[in-house]
């Protein structure tokens, strides 16, 4: 057989896996499968570098399939590479398999979860600034896209950072198949036009008809031939292509066949082939290093001084930088406010800076992490909720990243609502198995950015704008799900639970309260998620079950809920005992500008309005 | 004096305005407003076509500052333009003024909030289609961008529909000042990438110095002049222009000029001069009618049939569409899924196809009611979470927008966690003065759209997936705020509160439960924020203070957090009585692909667990 029978045969194979997968399934996307099956086929055959035995081997390539609804295709793929049976292809979204409806690294050979478009490309970028800068591997990134997809503006903040970082080892491969869910795309078959916005974002354009084996095999040598820009090949394809009946009509997306229409396709496409691919292995190869794993020393900070939590995490980003070659810096263009200057500037081989694009700093982080590195990535806290969707993904992904994210409650003062995270804890405890921290003084701020390190999933960090007092010598240890009680006596009468900027308002009505000849228990809550139910349960039960939470946050989800949840019945068991009667003070009107002072006594949130919620269990 | 001199002149006041504002207040961005004085001089005495007496005026130009952060230059130009005092700019991000760090519509004169970079050419979108294709009417959408946001993805969404909706009435002007925050930006002043790149997305660019006052005269004639694209004016500018001792500098972002700086700034400049321009008024002129207001005819559906909420949707909002002209569709490209498409066949003239760009979708839904419309927005409701930097703005610009979001929680079946809503709860509660509805029937969704028509502030409305009983007549009445108490005796011995697919596990719950002599109270909390917590609270009172609480979303964040705020001390004060015991019943474990039925048996929210949840109180 001749090279393009081969590749021929393969991708009727793919075209007819695809097919029969989802007619099983009763659902699925064969028509957005069978567009990139010829792509697919020269890749396998070809140009991919996968050593299916070892998918975690340093130097394997990188297949992801952004349109994560093509997923029947990319599990013909790994049948047809002899990495899943035919049986197990044929669990298809069924309960328990790891075949789900979209890819996820519940499968080895999965980098990461798609399914939600225009993330990919992105999360792709991360992996290639991984492979050229601090893995200096010669694998490629292979990133399937759908047109539709195209119309998210990830996607673009991939094409811009992409071409500035001249990823030559990054290779998007555009299913220009016309049709998206319900109708035509934006674009339509109009190639020139992605070819001149790929261009003009700094990428390498190569227009193709998708079903020419040939002219994709060329394509692909002239993608990986590149040395200085990333490439892009727009391929010219028909959705159900290979099966007249549905080929390029519309109505046919996400709509398994049913049987005696997939058996039609099935004859028309030649009939079931089981065709295993000796998939070239890469050339062993291992990922440079950046020095030494040695012990971390954390900065540390006089009690009695003041010190942002911000700077503090700038600080200690930086020892980690020292101490750990795996940690790599990312950050959204504010680096000179979230501090991560500081890291950038010791280990600028190791930093690297996202711009304005809040969804690629995740992104990058993402795949970064793909690559073993442990990114922490920096933007103003609210700025977040620009990649929210992606954060979402990542716990899909089952991700490893640490975000950080400054500038948290209407404390920041001057700069008003927009630059205010007052959502942010909300966003981050609803994401799964996802860690929440809001230190309240720097040392502590230092010892948590040490733990989120080594923590596993999405770990977010709060940090507080203004300088506070150092209330923690620099030997206290604190833990991920710990709490510190600060203030406690056998006389207590409420308890008043803060975090971040709060806790220090806790303290002043602590003193207040006291001149008062009223003694309360003040517990810093800096890990909000896991909440230290323990420490909570004790304190509302040596407090009359009375307590006062206290957070620079909107009052849904924050740390009130937190602290509420703690008294929930877990593994849905009632609980025992009384629950406490609980006041939540948090932001509940909107702010304004003004001195962080002002806007706390205007929210409520401050030492005075802490005062008056323990005054009114007493009454 | 010649024009140029004027427009010099005034271009001069603005700069130094900038710096009075900024010096007063300690804090803020002076030298980002400097680099775009030029550009508004000459626009505010030629081009602007804005009566300020009446900032709602049907003809009004609009200008939106994309970088809020020159908000000083924004208010100079509404000083001058005679709209404010000088001693109101001077008020500026003191607490309690208008003036704010960044702009809020608490001035008449600015449509939305900015400051969250790359939202206002994207919601000048949405202003430029209304303007275009629903009011009719002539007047120009001016939106001030900065160059370091255009890395936000956002922009290059509304550029490419820009493009697409051949918005003529749209003019960017981008203040290529070369620096962002932190140092250069991605392109500087290669002021040939930005054309190129706006013209692959279908824009008409035009190259010119920004400080050379008749090429932005010339510009603004070439682009109004336009019919067919928008236009993208890329003006190469200084930053601090105007004051030689931070022009075109490094770390001069964001800082207010010390006072001998400043004093020295406003002498090199001039000196101060209190101009007031003569702002040219536009045209009377009527938006387009779109039909007559009439009564809401609403779907009926019978009890015992079966109904998907998604479906319910479809049918109310075509049904709005009828009898409400000012009711606009917006969709992200899954119209057939969410059923937007009924509205989109009907009313097609009413309707704009958004593309898979849902941060584009949700910023045209806040630009359409800058104009007065009712926009329904509609994805899938885990995509909103792409979008969430949008909705917690358009919180802060004080807007009506009605989002809804289809194939929520595990119940959406095979499909997998990538397209399962299960944070959308959370993110939506922790949204400024929010409403979030999630009903249980189609008759209770059909209701509920067309109370979302009126409900100001952001409205979110969750639908379910599969088709689900139909339990309340289609005369029964529904409200914001309200609940319906399904299932009641004087036996009850536990309340269970359901909303949306949860409900009918609950009722399933309660027929078990009832064959084995358990009576339940079951409560259908479809108004999950606000909550009713009278009902909620009447409730634990008579059934011994328990509750289970079950809902299809993360544990954090949902209806269960929504249901504990209700026995929370309202106003920090602390609350009246004993809280209930509370078991949540929700999603905590990753789920994959799997039958609706096998996932929510899985995730621990069906009946049976409802059931075991129930008897873990009585035992």
């Amino acid at each position: 057989m001749s090279a393009t029978e081969q590749w021929h045969e393969l991708a009727q194979q793919l075209r007819v896996d695809s097919i029969r997968s989802t007619t099983t399934a009763g659902s699925g996307h064969p028509s957005s499968s069978m567009s990139a099956a010829d792509l697919m086929a020269v890749l396998l055959y070809d140009y991919l570098r996968y050593d299916f035995q070892q998918p975690k081997a340093a130097s394997n390539d990188h297949l992801i399939f952004s349109k994560g609804h093509a997923a029947p295709l990319l599990y013909a793929v790994y049948k047809a590479a002899g990495a899943i049976s035919d049986d197990e292809m044929l669990t298809l979204r069924k309960f328990g398999s790891r075949i789900e409806g979209h890819p996820v690294p519940v499968l080895p050979y999965v980098d990461v979860a798609t399914g939600s478009l225009g993330q990919g490309l992105p999360i792709s970028v991360g992996i290639a600034l991984a492979g050229k800068y601090l893995d200096k591997l010669p694998y490629h990134v292979w990133t399937v896209l759908g047109d539709s997809e195209m119309a998210e503006g990830s996607n673009w903040e991939a094409m811009e950072l992409g071409g500035f970082y001249k990823l030559s080892n990054l290779i998007g491969i555009l299913d220009m198949n016309r049709l998206g869910q319900r109708g035509q795309t934006m674009l339509g078959w109009n190639g020139d036009e992605y070819a001149a916005r790929a261009r003009s974002f700094g990428w390498h354009a190569i227009e193709i008809d998708g079903h020419d084996l040939d002219q994709i095999n060329n394509a692909y040598a002239e993608a990986i031939a590149q040395t200085e820009q990333p490439t892009l090949i727009i391929a010219r394809t028909e959705k159900g292509h290979g099966f007249a009946e549905i080929a390029n009509k519309e109505n046919w997306h996400g709509k398994a066949l049913p049987a005696d229409m997939a058996e039609r396709a099935i004859k028309e496409l030649g009939g079931e082939r089981h065709i295993i691919v000796n998939v070239q292995k890469p050339e062993a190869g291992t990922p440079a290093t950046h020095g030494e794993r040695r012990a971390v020393e954390l900065p540390r900070y006089d009690k009695g001084q003041t010190a942002a939590t911000r700077s503090a995490y700038g600080d200690a980003l930086k020892a980690l930088g020292a101490a750990l070659p795996d940690v790599v810096g990312l950050d959204g263009e504010v680096s000179n406010s979230t501090y991560a200057e500081y890291f950038a500037k010791a280990y600028p081989e190791r930093y690297f800076e996202q711009y304005i694009a809040e969804q690629q700093l995740v992104a990058s982080a993402v795949g970064m992490q793909v690559r073993g590195y442990k990114p922490f990535a920096s933007t103003f806290a609210a700025f977040f909720a620009r990649a929210y969707d992606f954060i979402r993904m990542a716990a899909i992904s089952r991700a490893n990243i640490k975000l950080r994210g400054s500038h948290a409650g209407v404390s920041i003062g001057e700069d008003g609502p927009s630059e205010m995270a007052l959502e942010d804890l909300a966003m981050m405890r609803a994401v799964f198995g996802s860690t929440v921290l809001y230190p309240s003084d720097a040392n502590q701020a230092a010892q948590l950015v040490a733990l989120m390190a080594d923590q596993p999933g999405i770990v977010y960090l709060r940090t507080t704008r203004e300088k506070t007092p150092v209330i923690y010598d620099s030997s206290e240890k604190f833990t991920i799900g710990g709490s510190r009680v600060t203030r406690e006596s056998s006389e207590d009468q409420v308890t008043v639970v803060g975090a971040g900027i709060t806790l220090h308002e806790a303290l002043k009505a602590y003193d207040q309260l006291q001149a008062e000849g009223v003694t309360i228990r003040v517990i810093d809550a800096y890990s909000v998620k896991p909440i230290d139910g323990a420490t909570l349960r004790a304190a509302a039960q040596a407090t009359n079950g009375r307590i006062v939470v206290v957070e620079d946050h909107w009052i849904e989800g924050g740390l009130g809920d937190a602290v509420l949840e703690a008294f929930c019945g877990a593994d849905g068991v009632a609980p025992q005992g009384q629950p406490p009667r609980v006041v939540k003070l948090a932001v509940r009107d909107m702010p304004g500008s003004g001195k962080p002072d002002e806007l706390m006594e205007a929210a409520g949130i401050n030492a005075r309005h802490i005062v008056a919620a323990v005054k009114s269990f007493l009454r």
